[in-house]
């Protein structure tokens, strides 16, 4: 999985039925010092993600598509989880 | 998921026969602000998309085949949606 | 699989529940010198790391998700070993 | 699916037999404009390709795998078409 | 499939018991000239591989766990061939 942040959402009419029902965001990924990495990622909600929140994003076809109601929706990216806080780990 | 934009038709006559039907475009992928980023890929289109649309493609072969009636055929991108828009979330 | 050092542990708590019970840890991935490559991942830890160790990390989703209880866990990571030393082959 | 132009031919006497049948070949990937990303892959080549071809490969598993008689075969790139030539999209 | 060279061998003890039975090697991935390109990968060993071998590497979930026995092997990487030489082709 990936960190991003959720910074954009497309707005799309004409798709595939199946996509319907998801709203669909654009995230930036970050890396480790939360910074962003200049990589982005178009992925569904299913958590319910608010503006601008840290999620966690699932970044593949048969591990995204298990939240999706449609088992046969051609999605690649699916947001699972917001992140409350990311704790360094004392060394 | 990432966002494209359709740039070239590709011309194929000798091909892998299951991979007949559905036309074959190159897309520029997009980073979140609209640039290029100097990534393409190569997708079928089930949408029908036109010229110079940005789109949203799903890179991934479990995901992608779904859309495709040869549920064997080797494809690993598949253009599923059109952009309106894209819009900016207030933070 | 690739070589990571666990760098920071990840707190949720609105997340999907297929995705409950295991810790989630940031890992920086290290190249073959053992440096740190820039690239990070959201990994579950499935053998019990403890602080700033170096582990093995299978990153796709079928792989991936035969070591969790959901079988349709949502899941692209997993730390499944930890590394006791690398040797260099000599040539 | 990538663009890539077939530069150099494999041989590999060592290898698992369920890989024999197959040419296997490096494929240079190409970007938009045609030039070289210096990325490179080895693919099974499933149409006939000759020398310095512009083809069309799938590099995913399970997509690629599917054009392959053994359908266990540890297989994650395939070409599956020749390129007769790109067009550009007026705008 | 990527080619790459055997550069070093993982010594792990605590590690899922599905991945015991299979050597584990740091693989250096080539490009298309031979020249390291400076990613890594962690590859289980099926074909019997010595010191500082050019190998090609299956990189995929699906793909690469049919070679293994326990099926449900948590397992991205595996060298599936052994390189004897690679061809250029005459242009």
């Amino acid at each position: 999985m990936k960190i991003g942040i959720v910074s954009r959402k497309i707005i799309s009419t004409e798709k595939n039925k199946r996509l319907e029902g998801y709203p669909l965001y654009v995230l930036d990924i970050l890396d480790t010092e939360g910074n962003l990495t200049g990589e982005s990622v178009v992925a569904f909600d299913t958590v319910g993600v608010g503006i601008g929140e840290k999620v966690i994003v699932t970044i593949e076809g048969d591990a995204a598509v298990q939240l999706i109601k449609h088992k046969d929706a051609p999605v690649d990216a699916v947001i699972v989880a917001k992140i409350d806080r990311i704790d360094e780990i004392e060394k």
